[in-house]
């Protein structure tokens, strides 16, 4: 499998936009990096400062694949880090049609009217090709996104999963540094991405709606294990009923499972997100996991796990991209690649080959 | 997570076992190595003659995890690659209890008895962890390990699936080499093992039994989307009847997965490992479905993918254990990860502190 990182686009960057209150920058930089940029003292200073068209760019700085840009991207966040981890993070998941952007929404708007600055990130591997993708569409979330507190930012719409999550967990460092303190990680709900969102976050929410006929599909997939509570949304109208219904299915279901390494049982509420019922109870509930697994001092145990992980990922992602984003490797890895599928390499040599061109153009 | 290739154990190397028929080697070699060791033309000239007793040493130092070893196992497995090839590569799957153990002793009794050179290969990388690793007790394989013309190897027992894995790959080069034209790759049966097997096998078997309560579980996991084939075991003594009932069963259910790119629709079958009925049956089908693949050009071209896919890696899994094997790198780790655990260092500044250690150490 061709390393995913490889196929991305370059990337153009655009920064120049709505920045006229910054000081300006040398204008003869144009000539070489056509857009005018900021230097990465001037992206702390606006993060710090609360500035989020500034917290934007720095962001499309993190999901940028441009060499340059990631080098301005990683000593902000370098800098970033001493102001970041005083947030609450939660995952929220459920399958297409759960209603986790109305949910969201809901929510969120409840949240900010209580004076919390919230960030919604999320993780979609696959929103570049389905263009449908979660958050995609800000009108999905018309007043939240007219919240002051609030930033609401898509997807990083390209590469692989583990690439697309470690831009998510660093633009959580970013959005902690501007301020925010709630953040939700939307997932997808297909699998791999909710393994990538459990770990970034504390509390990881899987949202569920009846009549679909896939209740309790959420076993399947091994993503009930990994909730912290299950909310039942669309508890509204005629759905009340079945609703209520789902909620002691899954409660039943939930008793299954072995005991969490939290020592917190998971629980299972219904909210609507239209009439915002409930929405807060789910959030009441967050709250209470906070306290009790910073109590039994499962919170800092489980984020210095998850730290380790982002050690051992960022390292991963490093020695891999070194190799595939290599201006000088780019052609030999395609030539290489053509000729194995023409049968005139095998594999493995191919690969000594190139790792031994990308040692000599290393040095 | 912790890349996994970190955590085997150095493992020694004996070699020097039954190899009194060898040229002899430097006796001060034992000053320097502890064990006399062969160089890597004596594998080569061992292998290309088909001696056994060599070709198990050779894959000992593919698995070894030790740099020197690895350096001798690359060349050799570079200097067989030209006859390499020439080859049946079968995957055989199912859920524990399936009966692939006494299946593949079935069926490779035959086929050695019809004249084939048969080596049986496996991939579990939990086999270090159960013990009760596939293939890891010959003795389960009494009448085929008799057989003159069967290797039959467990899976390399340390590492990651990955690293598990490519030296299954790897070692599918030794045997070709060595003259053995039928692969039999076994797996455990639940998941992601499957898609490593089925990266570098020609036909993909599923073995079902009956009356488990689990009859269609592999549907479930995205097994049977693999399957070329499913050969419905224990269909003997009483069980005949319920064994046929699951084959029409699969057959309907195999109906509800689209085409697959070979353009081949899998067949369902009935065998026993006890009175080997029906066993030889499912190997035509696999000879069916080589004669078929090769003529619409899917083999070829199947082939030529997975060689794309072990390019790739077998780079990622270099540029990987070229950090995590680096001699002075170990004990940096280690003391990185404790401060990551502390909380005395971010997970992203640590990454960049052994990055920046590692290419300083390169040089």
């Amino acid at each position: 499998m061709k390393h995913p990182e490889n196929n991305k686009k370059y990337k153009g960057l655009t920064v120049n936009a709505g920045v006229e209150n910054l000081p300006s920058v040398n204008p003869y930089a144009t000539f070489k990096r056509k857009k005018r940029t900021l230097e990465a003292e001037d992206y702390i200073r606006g993060i710090r400062s609360g500035d989020i068209s500034i917290l934007g760019q720095a962001v499309t700085l993190v999901e940028s694949s441009l060499p340059a840009d990631q080098e301005i991207a990683q000593r902000v966040i370098e800098k970033c880090l001493p102001y970041a981890g005083n947030s609450i993070r939660v995952g929220v998941t459920g399958v297409p049609g759960a209603g986790k952007s109305t949910f969201i929404e809901a929510l969120g708007t409840e949240l900010c009217k209580a004076g919390k600055h919230l960030a919604v990130l999320a993780i979609d591997p696959s929103s570049e090709r389905s263009k449908g993708s979660i958050l995609g569409d800000k009108t999905r979330m018309n007043e939240l996104s007219t919240q002051a507190n609030a930033f609401i930012r898509p997807s990083p719409s390209a590469g692989s999963l583990g690439g697309v999550a470690r831009k998510t967990r660093e633009t959580i460092v970013l959005c902690e540094a501007a301020g925010f303190d709630t953040i939700l990680v939307e997932t997808v709900g297909v699998g791999q991405s909710e393994t990538a969102a459990h770990s970034m976050v504390d509390y990881f929410l899987l949202l569920q709606v009846t009549g679909t006929g896939d209740e309790l599909q959420g076993i399947k997939r091994g993503i009930m294990e990994m909730a912290d509570g299950i909310a039942i949304n669309k508890c509204d109208g005629n759905n009340i009923e079945r609703a209520r219904a789902a909620r002691v299915s899954f409660k039943n279901a939930l008793m299954l499972f072995p005991p969490s390494a939290s020592g917190w049982t998971p629980d299972t509420m219904c909210c609507s997100s239209i009439d915002h019922s409930g929405v807060m109870d789910v959030w009441k509930n967050i709250e209470k996991y906070i306290d009790f697994t910073k109590k039994n001092g499962y919170f800092m145990h489980h984020r210095t796990e998850q730290a380790k992980y982002w050690m051992y990922e960022t390292i991963n992602a490093a020695l891999l991209n070194g190799f595939y984003q290599h201006p000088q490797m780019e052609e030999l890895i395609a030539k290489a690649e053509q000729k194995v599928l023409n049968n005139e390499l095998s594999s493995f040599i191919a690969a000594k080959e190139l790792l031994d061109a990308y040692n000599k153009n290393k040095k």
